[in-house]
């Protein structure tokens, strides 16, 4: 009986899973380049923990020992995203990390939510963050973003994954535009004009309007200012001709304004001010992030994250952090299961050493031992069979060289077939790993 | 309020993440080097899944959804091994599997034991496995062997490690010696000679003579049997002479000197025939296989498997399979806590560019951007602090190189400062990535 698959679970074939490797690889060499140091926390959290904010405790799974007593307290749960347990890891290691810490983080994360295409049970994030002590400098909202730019931009070209627009907006910058409206929640207003994309202007200007008590004037000025996205500073005079004043807003402007300013150099046309952008967690204060996937608009953001005042804090110190998170998972189960992205063989393997027959294997494994000496992953066939069934063996598989016992190598798919030697021979070094490429 | 760690979830600080990404790195290779597939399994199994053997149920952890209610079936519990995902797997896909199917795998599993050294409730584990579909060569428990050792004895030879002795049996060579000597029920002296180390000859002695009703020169063969432990093939000899005949005798001496005689070559001094070993796990049918670690004998065997005739099946077909999984954290958790393995720098940072002042930042980043482009891991100061105190920020963090804006670079262990060229300076190879060493 074949099991079925479980729902919201997704697992990957073998050549899946290499193109998991290879983005996985790649965006870990990003952050790596720009000194991010990996840290993995472990897969539970306190259910205190995983609840502190309230909101998202509908989605925590639970983890008990299956002997537990039933009077036992539920203690543990898993995490539902890398940031709760990054607070924690912060202030349980704090004595022992240097400040500003940089830290990238790739794990997998489970919800229990109902699975849909872009939403799964378990799936993988990767995490940058950078958190201070205390303070952090403004210039760390822009670096993230261009990091994590950078990090997107290598999958494009490497790999062809879809190119990628960051929507980035300020929490500053909506706060002072509603309270020099005369607005005193400013917060109540940012929910509703999140709902924007949902529920239509029309709907949101009545909610402004009878939710809130704004009059029509500022409850169109409101949808005026969500309206405003550009990919440079243009937007600065944009908002500035609405003729609204207050100092956070002044402020939160120019942040806004220095991150597309250095991305609009940096990654040109990657990345938009765009001032409807809320999201939806209240932890955030400043920048906020989310970012769209060309040609996979539907799935929502496939990047987000923001910066927090206090990510943490254990009464003596708090620390500032600003970050975001990328679902990989999200990217690339879509990709990987309508066959867009495809790696160029099932396995590592780049040379299959032929067995001419059982006597002989360890001539053939002296061989392929010699071949890995250098680097060249190989197998040795695991049968003794007539040529041609060994060389389906590697075409099955996508191998694309056949070592002979007579010392010479076949190109499978081309035929070709010269003499070698075990210890110089080299294949091209587009056939020493497998290849991952979108079609 | 600092947060407490929870006991038997390891974590590490940056540095041992550094030296458990090493060796995972290192394991990853050498796997890959032999053609073996990564694949990557759910956390999650069917609780019915994870209780088929009976006996390990104790240690599962159920997971549920906060909300579901309380007279939902407990339906899903995390993995303990990757031993039972993987055969789930196997028969999920066969369909779309190549047979012998390779693969690797390494993920974290969970088990709710008591924590002790040596004992988690979540640690990472790293599985090799060869399963074929209703047939499996005799010469692929040589293989799996042989590269795990060769992986092992790269983390020696690479990270200074310590070396491993890899013990190995068969069940067949036992189960033939004592149907050679009359008894019916086989497994049952098997389990009561599994208790050796623990409470003894005459204690073991005792149980096959009263428990299983074995006569005195009956039970003797049998403990003598368990005594014989050999690097080469001369335990074949020892066993003979016990004048002890069954088919299955002869046949698990020849397997099991095959594999001793390919050790004996291939790693010498790194795998030795000890005819006690057991493995408690029942489904095992074939070679067994228990590594110890060079000074952590204490911590039990790091690195374990076997030969199962039937690692799945779905009525029509068997899959046959030979695997051993390492304990990767088993090995690293104490060397990491108790400074033996280290890493030469807590970040993967290679270089810092200094700022001279805010205003000037932009030329650092550009600087920076420039080492990277060459595949330099780069930061840039966080504050145009006086240099002193943006050398100590490269020397907290183990930075090995200081980039200043005059355009020269110091190496901050020396003192060494010289003029360079952003688009031509390479740190020496061995600084470019964090080293790991044992000290």
């Amino acid at each position: 009986m074949r099991p079925k698959p479980l729902s919201g679970f997704p697992e990957f074939l073998p050549s899946g899973r290499i193109v998991e490797q290879a983005v996985l690889d790649s965006l870990r060499g990003s952050f790596e380049l720009h000194g991010f140091a990996s840290i993995e926390t472990r897969a539970v959290e306190t259910i205190e923990q995983l609840t502190r904010k309230g909101e998202i405790d509908k989605e925590v799974y639970v983890v008990r020992r299956i002997h537990a007593a039933e009077s036992d307290a539920d203690e543990l749960g898993l995490h539902f995203d890398l940031t709760v347990p990054f607070a924690r890891y912060v202030l349980e290691n704090a004595g022992h990390l240097a400040f500003p810490f940089r830290r990238y983080q790739i794990q997998k994360v489970w919800r229990g939510e109902r699975p849909q295409e872009g939403r799964y049970r378990e799936f993988v994030q990767a995490d940058i963050d950078i958190v201070g002590e205390n303070a952090l400098a403004a210039h760390h909202d822009v670096e993230v973003a261009l990091v994590m730019l950078e990090a997107l931009e290598a999958l494009h070209t490497r790999f062809g994954v879809p190119p990628v627009v960051m929507h980035v907006n300020n929490r500053l910058l909506a706060e002072g535009f509603y309270r020099g409206l005369g607005v005193s929640d400013p917060m109540a207003v940012l929910q509703r004009v999140d709902k924007l994309d949902k529920i239509g202007p029309d709907a949101v200007r009545g909610l402004l309007v009878d939710e809130l008590g704004l009059d029509a004037d500022a409850a169109g000025k409101c949808l005026e200012l969500a309206t405003i996205s550009a990919p440079d500073t243009s937007f600065v005079e944009r908002v500035r001709a609405l003729g609204v004043e207050h100092p956070l807003l002044t402020q939160g402007l120019a942040a806004l304004a220095e991150v597309v300013r250095a991305a609009a150099s940096a990654v040109p046309g990657r990345l938009v001010a765009d001032l409807k952008i809320a999201r939806g967690l209240d932890y955030y204060t400043g920048t906020v992030y989310e970012t769209e996937m060309a040609g996979f608009e539907h799935l929502g953001s496939i990047c987000s994250g923001g910066r927090y005042d206090a990510l943490a804090s254990d009464g003596k110190r708090t620390f500032p952090g600003v970050g975001i998170s990328v679902g990989v998972t999200r990217i690339l189960a879509p990709l990987i299961a309508r066959g867009e992205l495809v790696a160029s063989r099932s396995v590592p393997t780049a040379v299959l050493v032929a067995v001419d027959s059982e006597a002989t294997r360890s001539d053939a494994l002296a061989t392929a031992a010699r071949l890995r000496a250098r680097g060249i992953p190989t197998e040795v066939a695991p049968k003794a069979d007539r040529f041609g069934k060994q060389i389906r063996y590697a075409d099955r598989r996508g191998i694309p060289f056949v070592w002979f016992a007579d010392g010479s190598v076949k190109d499978i798919r081309s035929g070709e077939q010269v003499p070698a030697d075990a210890d110089a021979w080299t294949p091209p070094a587009s056939d020493l790993r497998p290849g991952v490429a979108r079609v």
